[in-house]
C-alpha cells in the first residue's frame, strides 16, 4: 500500500435505468436474487433518466460510506454488502503513477470506499431508480478496483443488489437469462441488440399521481411466488415462448409483434399481482384510462402505433413506433391529461422537450385547444382528467454505463473524498 | 283448445338473483351456453333482490310480447327464443275447470304468451338482473305450461338464456356442473345446501359509482377465452380443486376456508380479465379500496371476518360470518364511504335496514362521529371517500323461485293479459 495517506482515487460513472417489456416477477432464490423466468428490457437514454455515481478509495478513509442525492445513507443492507463483497473479491492491482497511487490486489480488503450517487429524476416516482443505482455502484466500483470481468459478469454482481439492475449494465435491448445453477453463476444479462439497432422508437413516460402506498416489489413478488397459482404457470409455460417471440420481434424491428407482446406481458404481470393473496394493485384508474386510450387508438389504426408497459406502480411507459407517432401520442395524452392548475408546460413535459414542437404545442393555449382524437366517437370517452398525471418524460432507447472522465463531474471532492 | 276466446291463464313467480363465489368466466359453446368450468354461487334473499314475472296465455293473444319494468321490449333475441322454444317443446295438458280453461299439449305451439317482469332493484347496477330475469321467465313459463321437469332440468333451459341464470333456480348454495356432453344435457345447476343450512351469514353489497362503460360479460368472456393464456390454466387446473374445497367449506360452515377461497377466486377471475387482449378492467379504485379495508381487517383478526367477491363490475359483495360482524363491517364501510352530499341515510342503506340499529347508527350524525377502525395505524389508510359508493344493500342467503298465488301480485291484468 502507498505509504502516504494523502491520495484519493476517484471514478465517476453514469448508468441508465431500464424498463422490462417481458417482466421479471418472482425469485427462486431470495438471497442470490435468482428469478423464476427470463426477462427482457429496453435501456432508457441516460440523458433523461440515469444515476451518476462517484466512488473513491483512500487510505485515509476509516469506513465505507455512502451518500444518495446528497444525504448520507446506511450501507449496512444486504444488497449493498453483497455487491461490495463480490467486487472486493475480484479486485486487482491498481497503479496511477502521476498521483503516486499504488494498490496491490491484497490491499483492497483493508481499504474503505466512499460512494456518492445522484439520480437525475425523482427517486420515489417508481422509475426503477434502484436498478440504475445498483448497476452504477457495481460498474463504478469495478472500474475503481480494476476488475477484469466483462459486462455480463458484472451484471451477475449487480443482480445480487437488485435483480433488474443487472439489465442496466448494457444499452439497447437486454435479456436477463434466469440460469439454472444454484450458485447463480449463469444468471446474468446480455445485450440482444444495441441502442442504434432500432432508433426509431420514442418512449413517453406518464408519471401518474397516486395517494396509495404501494407494496414494495421485493415483498410483492415474494407473496406472488408463495400464493399465486397463475404466476407459476406464467413463469414455466408462457414466458419461455414469449422470450423467443420478443427477441425475434426486436431483431426484425417488427413493431406490431413487439407491441402485442409488450402489452400482453405487462397485463399478465399485473394479473399475477391480482392473483396474489392478499391481492396487489399497482395500476390505478388513471393507468386503466391510459391503457384504454392506447388500445382504442391502436384498434382504430390498421396496425399498433404504441405499446404500453407498467412496472410495480401506476406509471405508464409508452413506446411509440416512431417520432411522428410519439408526437400524436403526446397530443392525445395532453388532451386527456392536461396539467393541473399552477403547473406550467415546461415542468409538465420533461426529457426531450423537442417533442412538444413536433406535436405543434407551444403553450397552454395550444393544450387547451387540442381537438378530440378522431378515433373517439362517444362523448363518454372524451373526458379530461387534469392533474391525474404529474408529468411526462420523453426519452428513447439509450446506451449502457459509461465512465465520466471529466473530473468536474465527480460527486466527491478529489482531495477529501467527501461530497462536493 | 277452448272454443271461447275469453280466458286468460296467468302465473306469477318470484326468482332470486345469485352471486358466484367460484366464478363462471368463459364458454365452450356460445349457442348452448356451456361453460369451461364448474361454478358455485349463493342465492340472495329475494326479499331484497329479486325478479317478479307474470306470464299469461290466452287464445286472444296474437303474438308473444314482453314488458320489463313496465316498458315493452323485444323478444326477438336468441336468449329469449331459446328458452321459449325449449319450454314449449316440453309443455303439457292444462286444465282449469273454474275458468273453463282446457289446453291440450299440442295446442301450445299455436298459443302466444305475454310476459311482464319487474326487478325490485336497479337493473343497470350490475347486480345480476339477467340471471334472476331469465330464471324467472323459465320458471314461470314452466308453471304456466305445466312442465314435469324438475328444477335441475329447468336450470338447463334457463342456462340457454343466461349462463348464471341456471343457478337462480335453487335457494341456498348452488353448483353449476359444467357437464361434458356436446348437447349440454349434463350442464345444469344443483343445490349444494339450502339457505337454512348456513343462516349466520349476512351479505352487504356496496354499489360502487362508476363513470366507465363496462365491457359486457358476454363479449368479455369471449375475448378472455380467445386471448387469455391464464384463463385456460385456471379452468382446467385450478377451478376443479377449488370446487371440491368450496363445497367442503360450505358443508362444514368453515368460514375461514370459505372466505379464503371466495376472495382468491374473485381475484383470479379479475386477473384473467386483465390477462385478456385488450385487457378488461371491472374493478376500479373504489373496489380496490374496499378490498384493502377488508384484507386489513381480516389480517388484524386471528381469523377472516368477511369475504369479498366482485362480478363483472365494480360493485363489492361482502359476506360477513355473522350479524355482529356485519354490523362492524357496516361501521367500517360508512366510516370510509359516507354518503355524498344530499344523500340521506334511509336511501343509502337498503335491504335489511335493521343492520343500522345493530351498528348503532340512527342518523348522519352517528355516521360522522364513527371512530377510525382500530386496525388502522397509519393516517394514510384513514381516508374518507364520500360519494364513491352509491348505496349499500344488506341481505342474506335466500330461497329459490316461488309461485305467488295471490293474484293481486300479478303484473298482468287477469282479464286483458296486458300490464296493469
Amino acid at each position: 500500500m502507498a505509504a502516504e495517506k494523502s491520495w484519493v482515487r476517484l471514478v465517476t460513472a453514469q448508468t441508465p435505468t431500464n424498463i422490462a417489456v417481458i417482466k421479471y416477477w418472482g425469485k427462486r432464490d431470495e438471497t442470490l436474487i435468482l428469478p423464476i423466468n427470463d426477462s427482457l428490457s429496453v435501456t432508457l437514454d441516460p440523458n433523461h433518466l440515469c444515476t451518476t455515481t462517484t466512488v473513491a478509495v483512500s487510505p485515509a478513509f476509516h469506513q465505507d460510506r455512502m451518500w444518495l442525492n446528497g444525504k448520507e445513507i446506511s450501507l449496512a443492507g444486504d444488497r449493498f454488502q453483497n455487491c461490495l463483497r463480490e467486487i472486493r473479491k475480484r479486485a486487482n492491482d491498481v497503479e496511477e503513477e502521476e498521483k503516486g497511487i499504488k494498490i496491490a490486489k491484497k490491499d483492497w480488503e483493508n481499504l474503505h470506499v466512499h460512494i456518492a450517487s445522484y439520480n437525475n429524476f425523482p427517486t420515489a416516482a417508481g422509475l426503477a431508480s434502484s436498478a440504475a443505482g445498483l448497476a452504477c455502484l457495481v460498474f463504478s466500483l469495478a472500474k475503481l478496483m480494476n476488475l477484469k470481468e466483462d459486462q455480463a459478469q458484472l451484471s451477475a454482481i449487480a443482480r445480487q443488489g437488485s435483480g433488474s439492475a443487472c439489465r442496466s449494465l448494457h444499452g439497447g435491448f437486454v435479456k436477463w437469462i434466469m440460469g439454472n445453477n444454484d450458485d447463480g453463476s449463469d444468471s446474468f444479462a446480455v445485450q440482444v441488440t444495441d441502442e442504434k439497432h432500432w432508433d426509431d422508437l420514442v418512449i413517453l413516460i406518464a408519471v401518474v399521481s397516486s395517494r396509495q402506498k404501494e407494496t414494495s416489489s421485493t415483498s410483492g413478488m415474494r407473496e406472488s411466488v408463495e400464493t399465486s397459482l397463475l404466476l407459476k404457470h406464467r413463469a414455466q409455460e408462457i414466458v419461455p415462448k414469449r422470450m423467443i417471440q420478443m427477441e425475434e420481434a426486436i431483431k426484425n424491428k417488427d413493431f406490431p409483434s413487439f407491441a402485442r407482446l409488450a402489452c400482453a406481458d405487462s397485463n399478465q404481470f399485473h394479473a399475477t399481482c391480482l392473483d396474489t393473496t392478499p391481492p396487489i394493485f399497482y395500476m390505478n384508474d388513471t393507468s386503466h384510462k391510459i391503457i384504454s386510450i392506447v388500445e382504442k387508438w391502436n384498434r382504430a389504426e390498421t396496425t399498433p402505433q404504441v405499446a404500453y408497459t407498467f412496472d410495480a406502480g401506476p406509471n405508464a411507459v409508452l413506446i411509440a413506433r416512431d417520432r411522428k407517432t410519439a408526437s400524436l401520442l403526446l397530443r392525445r395524452m395532453l388532451f386527456h391529461f392536461p396539467p393541473g392548475a399552477d403547473v406550467d408546460l415546461n415542468s409538465y413535459v420533461l426529457g426531450d422537450k423537442s417533442i412538444l414542437q413536433d406535436a405543434g404545442i407551444k403553450d397552454m393555449e395550444d393544450v387547451k385547444s387540442l381537438p378530440s382524437p378522431p378515433e373517439i366517437k362517444d362523448v363518454n370517452s372524451n373526458q379530461k382528467y387534469a392533474g391525474d398525471v404529474s408529468y411526462f418524460i420523453c426519452t428513447r432507447p439509450g446506451q449502457g454505463p459509461i465512465v465520466l472522465s471529466d473530473e468536474s463531474q465527480a460527486l466527491l471532492n478529489p482531495e477529501t473524498g467527501l461530497p462536493k
